[in-house]
């Protein structure tokens, strides 16, 4: 089940990275379950990394390898997240990167592992390395949508967006690919998402690129309120377009921002679009709140409530559970008497409570379809921020109490 | 869907109490959905009520009502929540107090009225004042289970739970019914908690009483997270044993205090053992946290993971996923090495990774079972905190998705 359609439209190379999906056999023969990517020499790379305290044995080796600069290879498998595993877990995914260093001719932490699948399972080392040949030969330019497939898990299509900007007579590219499905929350949100470009930008700069796009996007989605174990999010920036991006502030600058933030946001809607047993795409709004955190805190109080999701699935209108959500989120000193609700363009709640115009039929056209947005205003101040979930469907049970058979 | 059997033991009637539960067909004819309890004069009563900001108009009213003291009737109705209904739901409760007040002879401040059902609806004043004559005629000290299923929504069964206590010749009385179901999550846990006794207990000790006996029972357990608008839990002392309970610290104080958490903790698991779809009853305890705060936050996080509670329904020891909540808590500086996770007598994560001596058999054996008991050793401290919580199932979401219907 996903909501409305694919999305991926054309997906231009990004000139300097070249890839390859090969079969490793990791979880079940015969399905392309590793990527390689591969990044030409002084592209500018960086990665944001999950907050879980439990983080994966790649994602430690990833924020090392990164940190250590030359980064020249992204060596992705699922069907394995390799979380859980302790040192063992380190020692697996190292041996990953030595082997394709050594068949590469670079240094091992010039490689980046990443992983994702079930948690707490052994890396089956041999079955990776013994491809790892087979996808340097494959390594090619236009690969995206495989790519973006050999990536899923519980996926039930692949997430790739790619944009093209002008810049005098020269074209600068920014394609990136994502998957996620569940066990979704920030920061990070997504379970692993890659963004390159051909742009030339500076790595601290990227970093800070990376952050804000991110906060706009991977970081302002929920499908289970769960953050992985294995979330990472690499943006990377070859330079080999020769058009520069800084902080200049001029109108190519904003308008790369813009682009970026509109390949970031595609890929996180695309992922919640996607959640498992998803029927419906929610754009949940809080408008009027007096800071960012308490218009998150009631936006993710609505979006994680069960009895919210549940009756989204059912497209029963029941605004009363959207009420509750807000009265609990734990916004001190919360005055309901301002406060008004929105399902789409029709108000639900007034001064705090239902709003004398409000007929079931209005609530339940809204709910009838796809999309949904949700608006929220506080009437306590100037600020807003928003956060895309899905619904909780018979699906998503049934996905997730069937995960691992 | 309920785990274990129905608790209802002997249920002793607790002198100065009487109770009626008739038929007002508030929602739907032919089901007892009017409670009412009548109180002695000088009777002492506690309550604690939602911290939900949109707490719903009995709650209001409730709350003011107790203020001004001199309490005779608790009138509970099921069927509708008369929440999210502003100013004329203050005045529809009102309504019925001030009628039953008239029928009674007493103030209508004097009476404490609770709802419970669909939120955002009016509530039907007509037809629960029209039986109110009624359920004054048929009051009766002796109708206890009537009472618990009368205050039932989508509860499949009552809870109530009775102890008794000699004090020398004299016997003293605790009897309590409770309902539950869904939108189950402190502070206050339950939807509805009547608990009475005839031990003579000052109103400011009856009211610290409730708050202690509340936080190890309805303030520890959670279904999906939600709070409702119209918790309400409400300890009754009549003082008609003769038998005095203060802060003395003396055997009986102690006995009482122990048999008064009893029938608490046994109302708050009755409500989690028959909570909506459960199949699953889960304690989960963690264990040597540097403070209260920190366990709760990780006992939390991982009996509200949708990840979880659907392994937990699918009696599949996915341990990775209880290792990601509490890796995702938000506990500042977790050192995960010292972290160890325990299902049951099974070690299943030791040292941040999984368990040397752990075999999927043996979690298997484990999740096969009705109760479970988790246990996260944090290895940061000396505090220790429980929550109990049930699984997550298709019939959580089919109770919910068709609950208007």
């Amino acid at each position: 089940m996903a909501v409305g359609k694919q999305m991926t439209g054309m997906l231009h190379p990004v000139p300097g990275i070249r890839m390859a999906t090969v079969m490793a056999g990791i979880k079940k023969p015969g399905r392309r379950d590793l990527v390689l990517f591969e990044l030409p020499e002084a592209a500018a790379v960086a990665g944001l990394y999950t907050s879980n305290a439990f983080c994966a044995a790649p994602v430690t080796l990833a924020k090392k390898h990164a940190a250590a600069g030359d980064t020249r290879y992204f060596l992705v498998n699922t069907g394995n997240a390799n979380a859980g595993t302790g040192e063992h877990g380190v020692q697996a995914a190292l041996a990953c990167c030595q082997a394709l260093a050594q068949a590469a001719g670079v240094d091992s932490r010039q490689v980046l592992p990443f992983s994702t699948g079930v948690i707490g399972q052994a890396l089956p080392v041999d079955k990776i390395v013994a491809v790892l040949p087979q996808a340097l030969t494959a390594l090619t330019a236009d690969a995206w949508l495989e790519a973006a497939e050999g990536i899923m898990t519980t996926d039930t299509r692949p997430k790739a967006i790619s944009r093209q900007l002008q810049q005098g007579d020269k074209s600068v590219t920014i394609t990136g690919i994502a998957k996620g499905a569940g066990m979704i929350k920030p920061n990070m949100a997504t379970m692993l998402a890659y963004v390159f470009t051909d742009a030339r930008v500076e790595q601290a700069y990227l970093q800070a690129l990376l952050k804000q796009a991110a906060d706009r996007s991977f970081n302002r989605i929920t499908v289970d309120g769960d953050t992985s174990t294995n979330d990472c999010c690499m943006l990377v920036a070859t330079g080999h377009s020769g058009v520069a991006v800084g902080t200049g502030g001029n109108d190519f600058d904003r308008a790369f921002d813009a682009a970026l933030t509109e390949v970031f946001v595609g890929l996180a809607q695309g992922l919640i679009k996607d959640a498992e047993g998803a029927s419906k795409f929610v754009n949940i709004r809080v408008e009027q709140g007096s800071n960012s955190a308490e218009c998150l805190r009631v936006a993710y109080a609505v979006a994680e409530s069960p009895l919210v999701k549940t009756a989204l699935f059912a497209s029963d209108p029941n605004w009363g559970r959207i009420l509750a959500a807000v009265g609990r989120a734990g916004i001190a000193d919360l005055d309901i008497r301002p406060v008004s609700i929105w399902l789409g363009p029709v108000c639900i709640v007034t001064a705090g409570a239902v709003a004398p115009s409000y007929t079931e039929a209005q609530g339940a056209a809204v709910m009838a379809q796809d999309e949904i947005e949700i608006v929220i205003r506080l009437g306590r101040g100037e600020c807003m921020e928003q956060v895309w979930t899905s619904d909780l469907s018979y699906d998503y049970v049934k996905i997730n109490a069937e995960y691992r058979t």
